[in-house]
């Protein structure tokens, strides 16, 4: 048995400190769980000017990642850069070096996943990527390793904390979307450009590892219906109170029983009986259903650098061991096959659907008559109070195929009686 | 590498015929992870006349514990029964034989796992116990691995579904104690003798585990403070739900600074906000605060066939891959020094305190005056509507040293103003 693991961290940011704090402040402990030291011996980042309040030792330091994965003092690679290059590059030189990996990097095992995990499998190491969805909150682990007896069916997560920050924001003060934005920015729980986060970018790659880890297949990233939280009011979210919901960006990966695979990532109207309906601000939450395990949820911090560094230093220890054990690869990849996706046409949702009309009579009836030509079943209606000439109806329909529900919306919009579809937004109960 | 891992069950009651579906109906799933078929080979029980809606092969069938714990053709032993005698026997036998053991019986760990386990240790086999706290919540492996790189200090859990159950019923339809457990005995969710839930043994067991896990430390279960549910009444949870409290059952550790522990099972009043406070019915959960975390949350069912089996059979993978790569024993058993647990007299707490008072001028001074002679501190009173001659006076305290608090209550029960102390509950915020 070696007398010690030897750790190198590629890059130096929020991540990438978080690690080495928890590595190297609990070392002592580290050390008799293990059943040997484990040592950063190495730290890659190209800019070592900035202040980061940790004492890292000048022989330990480096700018030179490539020297890093091929260095023989080093065992486990931490890839904590984020993005695919020069990530990628890195990871698979490190694994064809023969050393395990560990990685934060949601958007690296999303797209290149498959390839990186069939390589560590041939190379023999492990790959591990618990930090890249829901921060600390141990997932992976549970679907790859807790839950492996079972049959799991359902994976609902609220796994991107800015959107959760700002929609919590919404919910409780009556903030616009731009308003609560503005404020995820200034705290710096959103990015200067949101997109990847507002239009739901990140929780699609989240969700494909998380369907992968808990179904064993591989669901494309094109194949993720994928839609953001920019056009959610004030008002749909105030209605969603009213009826009994809650508004969330949710990441959705069901199965069913012939193994067709539902991915997506929209916001909905989420009912406040859920479990998931009390997860706010910045915290994640991961929802799994299965036929042995039923109901479980798992929540935390998200993200953030100490708790995203403990699962990272969770995964380095995990690794440790099985280096310490001649093990490494203890935990197969079984992710075989290609996930066959519904395409969203053919999902089953249940909408709810604001519109404007004209206030005159015969318009509910009409509306109405259309949606039931289209063969799409209605759970309630609520017309509001008008204004002026103008009338507010909302609708909430029973689980109905989406084309069809898009087929009869695209008739009620060429209504003379409509003004407008105000909003349109799935409900999960 | 063997070609095969092989299983034997003993006790084929709830949790071992869970355990058993988990395994063979998705045998074939099991062993495209594990990386080789994990085979139930032999089950013992005494009683093989009960129909069990499961077929079990006659050859695999037995009688004989004992030679189950023996037979060469078994490499873990999955240990159902409960309690300690036989079960004790039958799982250092294991141990002795060189096989690894899963059990879901949480006294036998919480009385003798530091004995087992340092068997388990000497003879470099494994020892799972995942199933025994929170059935199917992947909480130990959470604690031992995915946060062992963080300092932890804080585990609360509703450990108990009975009790959980019957204070939900109690909450939602103001039932008194004494029906909700009928309505639970029922159900099936409370035994004949319902002593062990409700007097809160059960779940002094499982912190006592808990606890273990989270901070390596040994905690003897004569040191956990102890109280049950059953002096809860129907006024005492709805004044909680007027001041923004739900009443649960928490099982508590804490960690201070200077490493003395907290351990104690008791009635609280939970504040609303708190991730637990939604935790209904027989669910469970465990909520878990450290360093780097920050707040974790795991929730799910805590007992049944069904999700105890996924549990134990995910205990039964883990061990399986370490068979078949000769890495057993990976996760030491890291809890070697005996806990300080601090007397339950010098812990801090928050006291919710109901009395009923002879409706006459100056009571509540004269109360308060003691309280305040004492050095416990106030944090509200609430005078209720008199009753005759009768006025009932809710106290909560800031936290105070339980020593200081009842010192106050002795004195106060002894003013001539004062009829009865009627409830003397902890609170968490």
């Amino acid at each position: 048995m070696p007398d010690s693991v030897r750790v190198g961290i590629i890059g130096f940011g929020i991540v990438g400190c978080g690690t080495y704090r928890a590595l190297t402040q609990n070392a002592e402990s580290i050390a008799s769980r293990a059943g040997a030291p484990v040592i950063v011996t190495r730290v890659a980042d190209i800019d070592w000017s900035r202040d980061r309040a940790l004492d890292v030792p000048e022989e330990v330091r480096t700018t030179d990642a490539m020297a890093l994965v091929a260095d023989p003092e080093v065992d486990i690679v931490v890839e904590t850069i984020g993005g695919i290059t020069p990530a990628l590059k890195f990871v698979m030189a490190a694994i064809e070096n023969g050393k395990s990996v560990v990685t934060s990097n949601k958007e690296l095992i999303a797209k290149h996943g498959h390839e990186i995990l069939a390589l560590a499998e041939q190379k023999g190491v492990d790959v591990q990527f618990e930090g890249s969805v829901g921060g600390v909150i141990p997932v992976i682990r549970t679907l790859k390793e807790s839950l492996e007896a079972d049959r799991l069916y359902e994976v609902i997560g609220i796994v991107n904390g800015t959107t959760n920050y700002i929609l919590t924001r919404m919910t409780q003060e009556g903030l616009s979307f731009g308003d609560a934005l503005a404020a995820a920015q200034a705290l710096g729980y959103a990015e200067a450009d949101p997109t990847n986060d507002v239009e739901g970018i990140d929780a699609k790659y989240k969700i494909s590892i998380l369907a992968a880890a808990a179904f064993g297949l591989n669901v494309s990233l094109d194949e993720i219906h994928t839609e953001g939280i920019t056009k959610i009011t004030a008002a749909d979210i105030s209605n969603a109170e009213r009826m009994g919901y809650v508004i969330k960006l949710l990441a959705i990966a069901r199965r069913s029983a012939d193994n067709r695979i539902e991915a997506r990532v929209h916001p909905a109207l989420l009912a406040k009986t859920h479990p998931l309906a009390n997860v706010n601000g910045s915290f994640n939450a991961i929802f799994v259903r299965g036929e042995g395990c039923d109901d479980i949820m798992l929540y935390g911090r998200g993200a953030g650098a100490n708790p995203t560094g403990i699962a990272v230093a969770g995964d380095v220890l995990d690794c440790a061991r099985n280096i310490l054990r001649g093990a490494s690869g203890r935990v197969l990849c079984t992710c075989v096959a290609d996930a066959d996706v519904l395409p969203m046409d053919e999902v089953e949702t249940k909408r709810y659907l604001r519109m404007r009309v004209k206030d005159r009579p015969g318009v509910l009836g009409r509306v109405a008559t259309v949606f039931g030509n289209e063969g799409v079943s209605l759970t309630s209606v609520h017309q509001e109070g008008t204004d002026g000439d103008v009338a507010e109806i909302i609708w909430v329909t029973h689980g109905n195929q989406e084309k069809l529900f898009n087929f009869a919306v695209n008739a009620i919009s060429r209504l003379d009686d409509v003004e407008e579809i105000a909003s349109n937004l799935r409900v999960e109960d």
